[in-house]
């Protein structure tokens, strides 16, 4: 089965997702969807043009609107900034398109819900690209905690830190400016550790958040004396209580010196714990209550062909797999739930769910309240 | 100089608190006080008599009275259940003796701060065993903060877990219990990383905190099938603001399956940042930015003769020490204090300090509010 | 400028090489050379056809000489099992091909040293495919020990374990057979140690092992109750003289219990240290004497843009590559090679320095000798 | 029952035997043997007037012959430099008094088997001082090889490396001259490695090393000009085949960069591996290959009250023990002995065997051959 693909956006995400199909069908085949490039679009023709040639896509365009319209089109896939993603998604889904989101979904959750419904309405496949989920580190995660293995789930601990903005010679980005990004640390990065939570975890029920910018002035351009304003958070600390009962925290710094890629997290269960760190991707540290009191301890378990998505990369276990291969599954999910049906987790309204949890972060941030989740994202008290 | 020593409370801290005396004496040698243990009080005469025998004490006592009017004694040691700590303090203080108090000072901070202005008043000697604090880690992480190496502190983020209340079958002891213990997991393991965390940042400001009890009720007795009500927190999880401006996290679980002794910080400045974990005590975890590009990492600097403290055990680095050996160095700080007049920074101000975080935790925690540390604990809102 | 490639061996290797070809070309643009996919080979009909369908071979032929002969085909790429390399290779060279072969180059290393001068007479790319060499963690260890950053190199010391052969039960496969294998753990796994070693120090001079089978009989077939013999070793160690002055040890075991993919190693030199480990292959540590010796410990470095090869992957540190990826920079060192003429390491003359430190380390072990490695392996005595 | 103490040699490590001794007392309690500290002798008067003092001997002497022929001293307690060791270990034997050595027990083989006879004729404990062997870490590791739970073993790979003497300006000590120390590395820092193999794994049959020394010269005091010869190596690397059919590794560095107590090894079985490092030393690693193959990995055990000698410490797992401890745990090994008639492992016979090992070692490195270490140490060949 073909699969007709219209790229919006031919920046380094594009270039990622493109690399993504090139990747799955390599190591999955063709049985699960032939990935065709049909067109990209870009509103820099330089870009669209060369992403065209380098990319392998027959067409390009500077007019998205031809691509969502396109009737050869099978998928839109949105590799845009942010700020875009709304209207392009809609737009697709209106013309009846499966739509590849990159993450987040849109900057508000009243439009991420309103997508999430047409996508519904409409049935066709919607995927938002939280790269996390599908990595076989975060299914094995997931398979700990359903099968009871960890018992009853009582904490997430989680940290998401990098050092990328630390430099405060660095100048002003879309990202320091909510109207493009929404917000800072959280929807960059603290984003990711909620679509695992969520994903392993279920959603979280009512959140308490603070958040500090420290560079509240960059240069307004690369060497500029001029300074602009930096509209949020470089640090967010929240403390979480989930629908099932449990606690925790999760915190995020985009200027967190010597962290580079530091996702890490900890769940802790009444029978075992589990703890993992995107630094080091192929290890899982995993502890069972019911291991010999002697000789228990955490187990430094490295993925393999046990753990679901390995086998497409490597033959035995402790052989590297790497951030892209994380996209590699996604793209391969996606285009199974195309050519065949089969389920999957991050749909709009996974992805719309993570929104409405990043908007009561920041409610609760700004009034200095416990604000809840659902329920119109209510203050508690 | 001798130093006699009074101890009261017979149990297994006041075997190490005499321990630690014996190898400050062994490991300093004599010049900064000798200790003499001249006589331990314990309510039970038993534990009074043999304690006296195997630590070797002169004389021994059932009444702790007797210890603090005993002309001769130069410190009161008080290693009883804390829920004593406030009156045999407030007793040896007014009678004008050194006093070294093992923590929490007291379960108010009230009460602390009644100790702390007696002492200051007296002009004596006053220490509260926070251990963690001459952990030479510790003293070399202040070092780092205060010499600027790590730029300006914008961050702290802590955990204290342990499982050693993990088994639901353990039965109620006096930790579960307020008017004995004060709190949970909170005053038993989080106060050490608020004792490392004022210690190295200075005070909290206010703090948010949510806590669970996970197992709310225990056998009353070791294998009876008759439940007692468990009265405070497995788990806490605290948003704290610093005086300096830093923001961060402190969480702590008595119930966290595969920790034993997970004391672990991480604190952030705008020019590096340093990690520690109690659990490899021996290994400060430090990066520093203006390492170059190509080579920067943390370096796990090991602890040796270059960090306060290490000398008094090996000549050089990388030999372990161990967690008697943070004790040791109390009691050398302590008989340093009293025989030369050395400055100290664990005295009952500073524990009545801790306590008063303490205690606007609990309050937050109960309220679902935010919290000032000082000015009366206030609400913040 | 298009590269026509011309596979033979249609296994998990082929599709290796295949995978890295279209990876090097997505992530370094055809101006690096843009592999064209020829023809592929296998004494397979069915694995031929299904990998030109797979993937992407316009032809394909049970027929190696076919490829060799073909006037259309720039590289022949040789991922047959070892023991067809050298004349598969050499009929390619003959026929004025590059060569781009899977490790080891040949089974002797006096067919490796005949197949080196002739590619070298005939000035053609040759390229032997030690995957590990161009792994950015290899070239930045080299770069460390080339610009003297670590002093005098004084020692070598590196394992490379796995378990995957632990199991008694797996049968016999041509991996325990020498006269298609050459050697067991040593050739299969010690060889990636002797590419990097070799890399970074340079050649080995003389060598002294000990090799032991453990399981010295296997099922003929899977389940079979027929024992075939083992007729190579499950472990080997090895002493080092390197021609440098360094001296050090290797070792390697294909039955280590709990080992993935653990090929370590450290290099020491009067200034300072390098450790690396491909279980972690994102983390290069490294200790330099002339940090503040309070501060100085290994520093855990992250890849990023500052080390070779990385920045075709990611734009920033710390974003794991995998496994696959060493072999994607290997392709372009290739497609760079035979399109720019830029210098590189693996040629054949380096894999037949391998192969003949691999035939001294047999014969040392046979002999229970010190062996030199060149002067035509002469035994030291 | 007291057990009055007589040492030999007011060092460092003098010291250190006699607060081992004190902490035995305290952490074990009288019934083990209660130490009385009678009589302390140094060739300087100084040092022995000055011990007495600090370390509480009642009496000192400056001629080591009075000590050994005291009547009322019950164990010679000898912590001279190691070649003075013969003569007096003899001398005290032969007055029938027990014996504590610290290692090695002397600079041959030869002296150290007529020790270990005399002692055995005469009926006394002796002990001599590895120190390694009664770490609660080794002991676990024995059992988990004892039990089969590793199933046969097949490897042993230790290194044993320090940065101490890297810096080319520290001047020639008695460690460099082979009169006095024997050899360099290998008995100063290898033999702890013997030490644990032999107690672990049984005797070494034969071996093969080759060493190094990088530092020829060094100044002949501090700061000279005068360059003195160093006369042993500074590395050492050497083959290992165990009489229980395991072959393995063994190295050794004095002058190994940011190595600063790195004493590490692993234990390969047909059914697990152990793997330990004393930089961390309250950590044991663990993989059992009956575990489940999804959640497989090394457990890293912290040591706690299910291992040997934990319990006199700490109630409780993961709070941390340190290098003077397992000194404590020998000295409580010999008081046991000695007072109970408890079995030991470290006895002369022991020691001997170790010595045994190191002459054939230092033979191979000299004869660049296979040496057996029984039958007279016999080359190979």
């Amino acid at each position: 089965m073909e699969i007709r693909i219209g790229l919006i956006g031919a920046g380094w995400m594009g270039k990622a997702h493109t690399n993504s199909f090139v990747n799955a069908l390599l190591n999955f085949g063709p049985e699960y969807g032939k990935p065709i490039f049909e067109v990209v679009s870009d509103v820099s023709a330089e870009a669209a043009k060369k992403a065209s040639e380098t990319l392998g896509y027959a067409k390009w365009t500077t007019d998205w609107k031809e691509v969502v319209t396109d009737k050869s089109i099978d998928i839109v896939d949105i590799a845009t900034p942010n700020a875009f993603h709304y209207e392009i998604a809609k737009a697709a889904l209106e013309n009846g398109k499966h739509v590849y989101c990159e993450k987040p979904l849109t900057l508000s959750s009243e439009q991420s819900l309103e997508l999430a419904e047409i996508a519904k309405a409409n049935g066709v496949v919607n995927y938002v690209g939280y790269n996390n989920v599908m990595n076989p580190a975060s299914c094995y995660i997931k398979e700990l905690v359903d099968t009871g293995k960890l018992g009853d789930i009582v904490g997430f601990f989680g940290t998401y830190a990098q050092d990328s903005l630390l430099d405060p010679n660095l100048p002003i980005t879309w990202r320091h400016i909510n109207k493009y990004s929404g917000s800072g640390a959280l929807g960059d990065l603290g984003s990711h550790l909620l679509s695992v939570s969520q994903f392993v975890l279920g959603n979280i029920e009512s959140v308490n958040a603070t958040s500090k910018t420290i560079f509240k002035q960059r240069p307004a351009s690369p060497g500029s004396l001029t300074l602009a304003e930096v509209e949020n958070e470089d640090i967010i600390a929240i403390l979480t209580n989930y629908e099932n009962g449990a606690v925790g925290t999760i915190s995020s710094s985009r200027i967190a010196a010597g962290r580079k890629n530091y996702l890490t997290y900890e769940i802790q269960g009444t029978q075992g714990t589990v703890q993992y760190s995107l630094e080091r991707m192929n290890e899982v540290n995993v502890y069972f209550t019911s291991d010999d009191s002697a000789d228990r301890g955490f187990r430094t378990v490295f993925l393999g062909p046990d753990h679901k998505g390995y086998s497409a990369f490597y033959p035995a276990a402790g052989i590297a797999i790497g951030y892209n291969d994380m996209k590699v599954l996604e793209a391969h999910e996606l285009l199974s739930a195309l050519s065949r049906g089969t389920a999957y987790v991050c749909d709009f309204t996974f992805g719309a769910q993570i929104d409405k949890t990043v908007d009561a972060i920041l409610k609760s941030a700004e009034q200095q309240q416990w604000v809840r989740v659902n329920e119109k994202g209510g203050v508690i008290a």
